[in-house]
This record gives C-alpha cells, sequence and structure tokens, in this order.
C-alpha cells in the first residue's frame, strides 16, 4: 500500500485528451457488450439496445476497468463490473432525453426519437435490469456481492434523486450554491464512483478504501459534470451543433446558481435570466441562448466554475492518493484522468 | 413436507372474493411502505410514490406474506421480500401507463397525467432502486441474498421481455396463440410468482422448491391476465368507467390472437378487426368497442378466455400442491388463491 502527498503530485499535461492507457481495455469491452445485446431475441428491443450503447466514450466502464486490472482482480469479473457501469449510464441517458425533451445525442437522434418513447422505456428498464443481472453473475462470492449490490442499489437511487433534484430547480429564482451541491452530489458524485468502488470490491480492498473512494467520487464527479456545463456554452456536445442546450432546458447548473446567489445582477438582468430559463425549448430563441451566456461569462460564472471544476479535481486527486490499497502508479494515472474530467474540450 | 394429489383436491366456493385470509398482513405491510416513502425527503418524489403505490389490491404482497408466514420464515424479513414485490409492480404500472397512454389507474389519474412524465419515470425509477434496495438490506445470509437477487433480477428483465412482445404484437395482423403465450410466460408468469419464491427463498426451501413456484406462475400468471383481459370486455378496470380499454390499445390479448387464428372470421370481419386494433385510442369509437367485443364473444373467443384461465389455474393449483415443502393447509389455502386470479370479479 502506498499514498501520494499532494507534495510529491506528479506532472501531467493538461491537454484535455482521454488518457491513453484507458483505451487497452477498450476492444474487448465492446465486444462484451456487443455480444449480450446479441442475445437479445426481440429485434425491436436488439436494435434500440444498440443505438443506446455506442458511440460515447465509455468514460465509465473503462475507469472501472483500468482500476480493476491495476488492483490485480480477474479480467472477467473485471469486465463484469465495467459493463455494469456502462449499462446503467445508459439507461440513465435514455431517461435524462425523454425527461429534458432532447432529441439530439452523440450527434444522432436520441433513443426515443429513433424508436418510440414506448420501446426506448423498454430499453431502459432492460438495461437497468442488466445492471443487477451483472451484478447477480459476476463470479465472486456472495459477501462480496452482497457488497456488490449495496453500492450499485445506493448509487442507482442517488442518481434518481439527483434527476429529481434537477428537475425541481429548473428556472427556479431561489436556486442558489448549496443547492447546487446537493444536487450534484446526489446526481454525478457515487455515479462516477461506481467503477472505483466496483473494483474495489471484487479485488476484496476493505471498507475504508470503498469510503476512501465515494469520497473521490464526491469531487471527480462534479468536477466531471461542471465541465460539461462549461463545455455546453462554446460546443454543441452532440446535439446537433445546437449550443446552449442546458439554457434551453432552464438546468439548474452551476453557472445560474452562481449567477443568481453571487453575481450581482441588476434587478433587469436577473429578471431577464430568470425568464429565459423558464421558457420551453422551442420558445427560447438563439438570441436568448447568447444573452445569458454572455452575463454568465460577464458575471464572473464562468471563471468561477471554471475554478471549482479545477480545485475539486485537484482535490479528487489527493483523496484517491489516500486511499488505502492503490499504489502509486495508479495515483499518477489518476490524475491525468482527474485533470481529463476537469479540462476536457469534448 | 407434504403434497397434494389432484384428486385430492379441497372443495372451496368460487366466490371470486379476495381471499379474506391474505389481508391479515395487510396494515403492517401498509405501515411499512408509508413508512419507507415518508423517507424520501423530495416533496414532489415523495408526493408521486405515494400516489403510485396507493389504490390497489397489495395482491402480490400479500401473497408473499402469506407464503413466507406459512412457511415461517421471520416477519421482518418477509415483509421485507413483500414489499419488494409492490415496489416493483408499482414501477412497472407507471411504465406501463406512460408507454399505453392510460390516463387513468384506480379511478383515478396515471401518475404522468397527475405529477408530469418527468416525475412519474423519476419515482418508477426509485421504485426499481428500492426493490434491490430491499434486496440489499434485507437481513437474510449472503448465500440467500445471491440466490434472491438472481429471481428479482430474472423477473426484472423478463418483465421487460414482455413489455416490448405485447408493444410489438399491437394491432399486428399475424398475432396467434403461440406469440401470446410467449408474450404473456414472459410478462405475467414470473412476474407473479416472485412473492412466492422469494418467499421460498428467505424461508431456506431448496432450488427445487423455486423450480417448481416458477412452474406455479407460469400458469397462475396468466389466468390472472387472461382473467384481466375479460374483465377489461365488461367493467372498466379503474379506468374512469370505459370498458374496452385494452381494444383501444390494440392491445394483444388472448381474446384477440384467438379470435385471428381460431375464430374463423369472414375476410371482412378479419379486416374490420385489424383496423380497429390499429386505430389510435383517441380514434376508437364506442361502437368500434362494441363491435369488437361482440366479435369476441360470437366466435367463441370470450369463452375459450375463460375456460384458459380456468385450466391454468388448476394446473397451477396442482403443481403447488406438488412443490416440496408446502403443507397441506397452504395448498388449500392456495387453491382458493389460484381462483380469485382466475374467476376475480374485480
Amino acid at each position: 500500500m502506498s499514498s501520494v502527498e499532494p507534495d510529491n503530485e506528479p506532472e501531467i499535461a493538461l491537454d484535455g485528451e482521454f488518457p491513453a492507457f484507458l483505451e487497452s481495455a477498450s476492444p474487448r469491452l465492446q465486444q462484451r457488450i456487443s455480444d449480450r445485446i446479441d442475445q437479445v431475441q426481440l429485434e425491436s428491443l436488439q436494435s434500440a439496445l444498440r443505438h443506446a450503447t455506442s458511440g460515447g466514450k465509455r468514460f465509465r466502464p473503462l475507469l472501472c476497468s483500468w482500476f480493476g486490472q491495476g488492483l490485480g482482480a480477474a479480467v472477467e469479473v473485471v469486465e463484469a463490473v465495467s459493463c455494469l457501469t456502462e449499462w446503467l449510464h445508459s439507461a440513465f441517458l435514455i431517461q435524462d432525453d425523454i425527461q429534458d425533451g432532447d432529441q439530439w445525442r452523440r450527434d444522432r437522434p436520441t433513443l426515443w426519437k429513433s424508436h418510440g418513447i414506448e420501446t426506448a422505456l423498454n430499453a431502459a428498464d432492460w438495461l437497468l435490469a442488466e445492471v443487477y443481472g451483472e451484478v447477480s453473475r459476476v463470479e465472486i462470492s456472495d459477501q462480496q456481492r452482497s457488497r456488490l449490490l449495496d453500492a450499485v442499489q445506493d448509487v442507482h437511487r442517488r442518481t434518481v434523486l439527483g434527476q429529481q433534484f434537477d428537475l425541481i430547480g429548473r428556472g427556479d429564482p431561489t436556486f442558489d450554491l448549496d443547492r447546487y451541491q446537493q444536487a450534484v452530489q446526489a446526481k454525478t458524485g457515487r455515479y462516477l464512483a461506481l467503477g472505483l468502488v466496483a473494483s474495489a470490491i471484487v479485488a476484496a480492498l476493505e471498507q475504508e478504501s470503498v469510503d476512501s473512494l465515494w469520497d473521490v467520487g464526491d469531487q471527480l464527479g462534479p468536477a466531471f459534470q461542471i465541465q460539461d456545463d462549461l463545455l455546453d456554452l462554446s460546443r454543441s456536445k452532440g446535439r446537433g451543433g445546437e449550443v446552449g442546450n442546458d439554457i434551453r432546458e432552464g438546468k439548474p447548473s452551476i453557472l445560474y446558481a452562481h449567477a443568481l446567489e453571487v453575481g450581482e445582477l441588476s434587478d433587469g438582468d436577473r429578471d431577464q435570466l430568470i425568464q429565459v430559463m423558464n421558457k420551453s425549448r422551442s420558445e427560447t430563441t438563439t438570441q436568448d441562448v447568447d444573452w445569458v451566456i454572455t452575463l454568465f461569462q460577464q458575471c464572473g460564472s464562468v471563471e468561477f466554475a471554471r475554478e471549482q471544476a479545477s480545485t475539486r479535481a485537484q482535490e479528487g486527486i489527493r483523496l484517491f492518493g489516500d486511499t488505502p490499497g492503490v499504489t502509486r502508479e495508479l495515483c499518477d494515472q489518476f490524475a491525468s484522468i482527474a485533470r481529463f474530467a476537469a479540462e476536457r474540450n469534448k
């Protein structure tokens, strides 16, 4: 066991690139995901599942695979828990797109748009069943399975709560940074850490390590999400060329929370911001979006979000280094993963 | 251990009433469901969950409680697995109503109608997380937990497949009794048996008993579903006074399968039946519904469905009696449960 002190932190280039070493598990993982979907005999459902699970970065399962292999767990077992994180993520994306009325994801039509809402809901539900199917089938001891199940169902429930926090915060004039923190911690914190925790459990690390990895997620998840929110201001995040999708949805982002609470807005600007965030997607104009983006820049919300993403990534790296059972090499690699999460450009 | 031979079958009145002995667990179960929902701190989600879990017969959890207590399992443990069946059922009803565009359930607006589709989806997802939360928390051995998880995730996946079967069969002119059998077995067979199986597992019955109880479900589930389909022809099933809701949805019921395959329809009647089943809900008139109901009666589909429900219930009773570990008293009671399932009038 070793840990990395903050002052020993390795120097890693901050180029926002996807860490190349994560890719090594990708072909096998891809094959496994594909093989599993091939087994679904209903053609309409199989087609939907293929659509839903293709085109992404696979950041979560690759993170899980990298960590599990680094800890020396059996490849077969690591692959099963890695897939689990992808099934869960894909299920939530399907539901998220239905809830938000999003028509584009990964530069293709969203699943409800291409396959209809009925089949999309069945696909999401199949994926959730498959999450627990992996927990049920993976070759680990019954005691490890109990620990894994506990982690998975806890993340599942918290993510749902996060979705609901997100929903009730939309265009809310009283939204603030405290509520943002509640929502993002529920929605993305444990969610991103699940792959790390799952690998820790199948590698038989102690509960102390698991607790520490949850803490890592509480920093890294929000860092990842904040960077996602920032990217939405300048790039289209696969939404068919549209910038500012979150603004069109009235999403309670860190930018919105900061602008309202700390942005020292004039009454007129505050009223206009709330008004735009409350407009339906179809009513929100490109001028509205541009105006809000300029406001977020002028009142310091963009700068604040950047700092938050960076600070949280640094804190995540520190906590990861303090986790019992984690090697120096894993820490070095994790630092570049965390920086990718907080500084990536897509 | 004892088993009941078919010729020893007890005489039980066929009054279609809910078996009174099932009700004994009801108040505690109600309290437990209510207490759990009280713990959800987001008011909008809590309200949705309360709406989604109230007003039903609670047939599934009461069946589970009755069997678990009859087998002598600990009350606390039996209550946990009973709740699990209610969470699962409530989750599926929410999704089913969204998929079908149903506006009424249990004579109240459906959840998506009263709380919006976004919150309804979060409620369904919370309930699914809670299903596995019960599996995770219930005080049983890790080995029992693995068995329980395997059963739950298997039912979860099969039910999703059943939903998709149902979806692709709508108004399909090639739908037949074989495909009906596939769909109903996936969708309702194991689903109804889950409570029996869960109680068998927590009462430490052998796998042979579990397998036998799944077989019971393969008979009892379809019997229950067929009776549901029959009730829809004459009663409103809580849909705000509307009869023939399944016809309005184009649902691939046993009646539709029988009429198409065995009903010896004239070309004109066949075309009209398919046409009505393919109309959207809003386009289907009361005359359409009445015409289809009359057709189902005239071509023997109603009679066939009645016989099927009855035959399957009898077969379910026989299989239950052959299940190792089941007492004579439980068998006697199960017979009235099965008859309720197949002959109830609401």
